[in-house]
């Protein structure tokens, strides 16, 4: 379908070039999830060599971001989220979060998460990108049983989404309006909980 | 549009009369959302007396769920959470929560959901019928300050939402696929502190 970077006739631009290389990565992401897409297989789709979209886009993390125009490196945030430690990690979650959210930025979020919750290809994406790349990975800094990560993660997930939800989608009051500080207050304390809290024993798990 | 209920050759069955009540309801619905839907224009818009749409369906309320196929009524399950009580609310909440969408009935969730996280009007469905509605009429049962209550049913809606999401549409493990039980136990702490608990002080409210 997509002939840029083979020479015919006039040699493609640059932006020519990009553009494909965005369409194909957005059609293998789909296809195949964030974790089966590579970069090899985008560059083969967008008919250039591996090593142009390493390039031009850096990380198959900042090729997918790109992807969905969030204008924000996720490993930039998570550094300044998790790299602080366990003590309010719960607090500048949530602050780094709205601040993003609160951005013109926050328009990528909200396409991310209607797409998330539409479709089942949209699903997988948002699954495997936030929950498994970024959330599970970014929790192996904070001191906490690894065996726990995976649950602490979704509860993290449900938490954050479900703020987006509230504030940015359904717009429910006072929580749409209400500036970040007092969203923080009110968030903080259940992140800090699902980050490092003690979780309950889980039924039928052994002593 | 519809001119069931007149009498335009043979009388219209008991089916017919139901179904255009509910076509013409979800569409007022639609426009004006769950306040400004009367069972009046309702009834007008289907062209029958408003007795009759009372005589199917019962209170504004159940129409609102028969149109969204939801096969529990909403005041049944609002009166086993907060009927029983401040004291472990949270838990029977996520309870009841997952009761219903883990059965056939969480189908009508799963797409009352995704309509609200794709459109306008989807949204002010589900802000003024679940948090307006349900959720603050709920609350008004628990012995909490009432100039709260807006405040703690946006946070109890962003928790339920996210967990929604992350469970049933997401499908993010091991939220996904675990027991009712374990979800409980995770949730329920976070449900009972945005029921019941002290809310942080607002950020520049006075003393």
């Amino acid at each position: 379908m997509n002939d840029v970077g083979r020479r015919t006739g006039r040699r493609p631009g640059k932006q020519d070039t990009r553009e494909a290389i965005l369409a194909a990565a957005r059609q293998v992401f789909a296809e195949r999830g964030y974790t089966g897409a590579t970069i090899r297989t985008i560059a083969a789709s967008a008919g250039v060599d591996p090593a142009l979209v390493h390039h031009y886009f850096g990380t198959k993390e900042q090729l997918f971001t790109a992807t969905i125009n969030f204008p924000v490196r996720p490993d930039h945030l998570v550094a300044e989220v998790f790299g602080g430690g366990t003590a309010e990690v719960g607090e500048r979650l949530v602050r780094t979060f709205l601040r993003v959210w609160d951005s013109p930025a926050g328009a990528a979020g909200v396409a991310l998460l209607r797409s998330a919750v539409a479709s089942e290809q949209g699903a997988r994406l948002m699954r495997e990108f936030v929950t498994t790349q970024l959330l599970r990975r970014a929790m192996r800094q904070l001191a906490v049983d690894p065996a726990e990560v995976p649950t602490r993660a979704a509860l993290v997930a449900s938490q954050m989404a479900g703020l987006a939800v509230a504030r940015y989608l359904l717009r429910i009051e006072p929580l749409a309006s209400a500036p970040a500080d007092t969203v923080v207050a009110l968030i903080a304390p259940t992140l800090q909980r699902y980050l490092t809290g003690p979780l309950p024993p889980t039924p039928g798990a052994g002593p």
